[in-house]
């Protein structure tokens, strides 16, 4: 590995913005591993997620049993205790001065699996699969609704990622509006299309699979790459080698392949950081219009928690990387 | 204050984006005080900054001295030590696939204030006012520089804001592109103005001077508020109350009163939240073809690390906000 000062702009080319990568401070991967994190823990006897009713929660809105033990499960989901968007009516835009406001509807759901210990980097195919067919079942009812218009899932893992219950658990988040990053995300990528009659990722797909240098895991439907223009050290795109719009109609061996995919991704994070903080959140299209949204290729982004977003990334939107794709790839491809 | 849970969705006029104020936690204002902060701290002895020529620095590229003692000084702006972006020719765009890339060419530089204890909250109006000045020279200097198309001026405190070094300082990084998120910007100003014949930061600070309940400090020429779509909790929006593009072209009285609305309100913040992490940073228009911007309207962003960024508001860009900035902007109001 090269370890030479390096100071680089990358634009990426859906949104045409441009990131920062950055290794002046030379660091290698190992400079990464979060040897000074304190390791987070909420005992088991306390935790609200064991036994989610017991703890006042709602019923589960859906529910994977186990056959042994008895009335036991493999996942739960339950509608979140402090919901930041609560069921209603669908509400209207209401002018107030200069400005527009909309009453918070939506739903806020949580997608817990059952062992308290064990995160996604430790499932079995089984249970990866069976968390993304929880994804997908949740997503499919919650479009149904009148004002859904995008549903976003994701996962927060350890403290420094947000996370504030210990136990493993996703989130779903369905609103009335289409948030702005994404809106940019499916402009750009209309944008794209329109010009070059082909879908952005599918060409950045076929470049990374020719390269190789920033793949780090592939099967015979998805990829993993470290994106040419990662925003985050470390950051992974888990996405399907052929063109697909939706996550959610995603079905049989493809939903196993893809659980293969992510949790394998996760894995290699979690050996190469020595269990980093991380975010996920799925990228798929909006929920209504489907056909609208042909040109959009769905994706996961899994960002460890690597930086603190500071001044100029947050002032800027340029984000400063302090390693090289090229080298975070090269030592993830490592890890077994 | 009202203490029901509630939860709205909120959209910037300028980009169109939404944020969400949710409640639902219930937090007052008094929940965001950050009393399990460590106290973060470097000893004077071992800092870079108090004599930063001795740590191995290069020389000031400006510097304003003291009169007494002798040798000594009030700012010293250097470059630093690990630049992001480091001088050079202008890059050209280099085409990689279907990539495009560019040396990191450009500046980056640390403006150190004297003295090793006191934040900007605890400066006097002369203190506050040079280091305003010191900014502005460096624009001014910097943007003469070949390649340079924009210039961020950002300030960390605290090691939660990214801050790595205690002792204050702010930085300037200047770059041969217009960053994604000003990009934004500046085209949601351009068509605001276009359609409404204003300025959009005009039209909410005429509404804010009437409304009242968002303002926390106001003096003949600016204004500071906590703005309707708060990204983070008791974010402060400081900007000049008529309209101007350009922060490095204010002078004389209304460099002071400038300096006294920045540091009125880091002060405010400082009580409130018993001194907690921010970043703050200074939007400006683009520095090549000034005239092309004059739809923009200058402004400081303060954001104090309230709370962390997770999978949603990654996801989205919809960043959730747990106080209403009017809650928010009643708090700080009441520090004196």
């Amino acid at each position: 590995m090269k370890k030479r000062s390096f100071s680089e702009l990358r634009q990426d080319i859906v949104s045409g913005d441009w990131v920062a990568i950055a290794t002046a401070r030379a660091k290698r991967p190992h400079a990464f591993i979060q040897s000074r994190v304190r390791q987070w823990y909420q005992p088991k006897a306390t935790c609200p997620f064991e036994d989610p009713q017991e703890f006042g929660n709602k019923p589960p809105v859906l529910l994977y049993p186990r056959v042994r033990p008895k009335h036991d499960w493999w996942i739960q989901v339950i509608p979140n205790k402090f919901p930041v968007f609560h069921p209603g009516v669908c509400p209207p835009e209401i002018s107030y001065g200069p400005y527009k406001t909309m009453e918070g509807v939506g739903f806020h759901e949580v997608v817990i699996t059952r062992d308290h210990d064990r995160t996604i980097a430790e499932f079995n195919d089984f249970e990866t699969e069976l968390l993304v067919r929880a994804y997908q079942e949740r997503y499919m009812a919650l479009q149904e609704e009148g004002c859904v218009t995008y549903i976003s899932i994701f996962h927060n893992w350890g403290q420094a990622a947000g996370a504030t219950i210990y136990h493993p658990h996703s989130q779903l988040i369905a609103i009335p509006v289409i948030p702005g990053d994404v809106k940019d995300s499916l402009t750009g990528s209309e944008r794209f299309f329109k010009k070059y009659k082909q879908c952005a990722h599918c060409v950045m797909t076929k470049w990374e699979r020719k390269e190789k240098t920033r793949v780090i895991y592939e099967n015979e439907e998805f990829i993993a790459v470290c994106p040419f223009t990662s925003r985050t050290a470390f950051e992974i795109v888990v996405s399907p080698k052929t063109h697909s719009a939706n996550f959610e109609i995603m079905s049989g061996e493809s939903r196993g392949l893809f659980a293969q995919a992510l949790r394998t991704s996760l894995l290699k994070l979690s050996k190469a950081l020595r269990n980093p903080s991380y975010n996920f959140f799925i990228h798929t299209a909006p929920c209504k219009k489907r056909s609208d949204y042909r040109f959009y290729h769905w994706h996961v982004e899994i960002l460890p928690k690597t930086a603190i977003w500071a001044g100029f990334e947050i002032g800027t939107g340029i984000e400063v990387n302090a390693i090289r794709p090229e080298d975070a790839a090269s030592f993830l491809r490592k890890q077994k």
